[in-house]
């Protein structure tokens, strides 16, 4: 008899796993239990759905159940795990479309349920109608039909990540009033505030209102339920659409209470294979942490790209094969507007908590020769370790170049590059993609002074 | 008295160099000579000069002689140093205006003299009026003044390397029918032929007439002396318009006579501080070879990305400062149309020819989630050496992020990564400039299978 492998989750992490899994090892028998209606989609996407430059949902679609089938991987919609008995490899599975319940034998297991978006406190979601978070699928699909529905005039976004600026674009392409509410007293937190600045300006010249250093105390709704404003420490925010975006933290309740460890950060805590603490058992994707290669500490930072890579990790390992996942060191981008807005490492604020003695660089560059029409500003920070010279981080914003040139600087950080050997550089110059002297050794040979 | 450093060649290595002598050194006597009419300009941004794109050739200019004499820099245009006397340390100069000439005294020289065109062989320029080489700034004026003049309906191109295909895509823009003649049975010989079919087939697609394997064997003109066919071993290109883009040699005649050592590729030899052979005698850029940090020995690839670093590594020695040129990978890009064609390390045959056993891997990604609007495909091919692993070189071909990306692998040449290192690297992603597995990511797992 073949084993069986079960994956808990049929988000990227999940499926990744499950793909993997099913080529390193035909003859495992492999089942995905997936509590939404949607497995294998670009969750990233959503805000582009939301906005419509994404037309149909069924666009962000990887892969079908009915694909996976083929693949003999088994996935079941609408079925959520609700408990995990290690002791003798078992889960209890409920079918939440009938509400059936029951106990499945496991041979190897692989956890990526992934993040729950943090709600307000004493907020629950479903307490009003127009109040939305951006997480999965539906919740897209939800929000786009709200807005097609009900033509909603005024957006307040709860957040000023990632997902609550992407989403305040959205809302703008489709003629929404939009404010943006953050609690830090800028947008992007990760980022530094100087850094972060260029993305306001960005925003608020689209027409984006922010209220930062701001805090929610309370939605108010009318008679039908309906939320009409957000009261916080500032203000009163009429709103028609309320979106909490503010971030998640990892869905672990239930690896927790089967005695799954979790990590400082409070998510799952693996080894560079993602494997739990529990034999057999793996863990990857939004639910686990990921080993930062500059802090060497577990780190949770909840990315589509990390959930991939650990997804294949996991999925190799719990297939036979062997794979390891060696570390993020904290890549992100988002897209604002006209802007992306990048970092890589640690931040200058974050390095300095750490107790690093740094100096940073910050300097404004052109995109393009200077002649070439159509450049824009390119705005590079490099964080460096006062001394070694070492690269601890850095951050980029500006057009269209901005992501693949933090990928210079992300593998600089992976190979524990200085600033003057990043000076040395030889990178590729052509008028419209670059200056003769590139941004980035612009930075360098600032920073090198 | 203060020391005075001459530098022979107004380009951009030799503007760099005389600017980075002064700010090291403020007592120093800096003075320039050039032969044309024009120092300090982006002479990569001539072919959209010719084109219109860029309107006006003065926007190409970084600095005017003014400014530079503000920073106590003397230039003297049509000013050619032909002949130098390293045993006393003077140069003859001649004023090309009036043919004056002269010998001046120098205590440090920088020879910066460029590359020369080379022409076809038995053809002297200005044998016949519409027959243009593509080098200088004068260049870039006579086409396009001849452009405008004469109305040509039909260009020939002789030569298929960067410069003739960016020409190309000018003519073409102008409207006139356009042919490329080239030797090598593919555009671009330092690329793999299969990375160049990619470009061919750009090139074919927007309605240039590719002549490959193709020799030329004479310039034919008319009664008035204007240039009315090009015959090659193939056939017949009426033309009323030939442009001679067969690539530079190094301009060393000046610096061979004078005792300075070239080096097996025939540029200049130098040290990593730019030092030739001569004391206190320096060069840098298209006269010079750099050191290949790949296959350890001095190569001739003239690009301004490395004229400029090597022009401010010695003036910064010039000026009495410390500078080291650590060396390329070789990275260059052009953009050919909507593509981006883009290198950096050993292409395949190159990394064969030198005699390592290598492995290739060619893949087809898009340059954006497969769901978000206006991506592209993207080729990447890696070059790995058998056995280490290591990767010896990358070509990439596609849109907007080909170019930041070669400078991915750029760095990992310059960081001697092995594929597998490369495969692990934490990438940004942002629907609109990648899919969740960046090209780099996906190139480089293919590779390791």
């Amino acid at each position: 008899m073949s084993e069986r492998l079960i994956v808990i989750g049929g988000c990227a992490a999940g499926m990744s796993a499950a793909s993997k899994a099913r080529r390193v090892n035909p003859d495992l028998e492999i089942v995905v239990y997936e509590r939404t209606g949607f497995v294998s989609y670009g969750e990233c996407g959503l805000p582009y759905y939301v906005s419509g430059v994404v037309d149909d949902y069924n666009k962000l679609l990887v892969r079908t159940p009915e694909q996976f089938a083929e693949r003999g991987i088994g996935v079941h919609l609408h079925h959520e795990v609700t408990e995990i008995v290690p002791e003798n490899r078992r889960l209890r599975v409920t079918n939440l479309d009938n509400g059936e319940s029951w106990y499945e034998h496991y041979d190897r297991l692989v956890i990526t349920t992934g993040g729950r978006p943090i709600l307000l406190p004493g907020f629950s979601q479903g307490d009003q109608s127009g109040v939305f978070v951006m997480r999965a699928m539906e919740d897209g699909i939800a929000i786009r039909e709200f807005i097609r529905r009900e033509s909603p005039k005024r957006a307040v976004i709860v957040g000023a990540g990632y997902i609550g600026l992407e989403m305040a674009e959205s809302f703008h392409v489709l003629g929404l009033e939009t404010t943006v509410i953050g609690r830090p007293p800028q947008v992007l937190k990760l980022f530094d505030s100087d850094v972060a600045k260029l993305v306001q300006e960005e925003l608020e010249g689209k027409g984006i209102r922010l209220s930062l250093g701001d805090e929610v105390k309370a939605l108010e709704g009318d008679a039908q339920g309906r939320v009409r404003r957000v009261i916080s420490s500032k203000g009163v925010f009429e709103a028609d659409l309320v979106l909490l975006a503010l971030g998640v933290r990892p869905n672990v309740a239930l690896a927790r209470e089967a005695g799954v460890a979790l990590g400082e950060t409070g998510a799952v805590a693996t080894d560079t294979q993602m494997r739990t603490n529990l034999p057999d058992v793996f863990a990857a994707g939004d639910c686990a942490e990921a080993y930062h290669l500059i802090t060497g500490r577990g780190a949770y930072i909840p990315l589509g790209t990390t959930a991939n890579k650990q997804g294949r990790v996991a999925g190799t390992n719990a297939g036979g094969g062997h794979a390891e996942f060696s570390g993020i060191v904290g890549t992100a981008i988002t897209k604002v507007f006209d802007l992306y807005a990048a970092l890589t490492g640690l931040s200058e604020k974050e390095a300095r908590a750490l107790g690093y003695a740094v100096e940073s660089t910050t300097i404004k560059a052109s995109s393009r020769a200077h002649y070439y029409p159509g450049g824009g500003p390119m705005h590079v920070k490099l964080v460096v370790e006062e001394g070694s010279g070492r690269l601890l981080g850095g951050q980029i914003v500006g057009g269209e170049g901005a992501g693949p040139r933090i990928d210079v600087l992300a593998t600089a950080l992976h190979q524990e590059m200085t600033v003057e050997e990043l000076s040395r550089l030889d990178l590729a110059y052509v008028p419209p993609m670059a200056p003769v002297w590139d941004p980035l050794l612009v930075a360098a040979n600032v920073a090198l002074k």
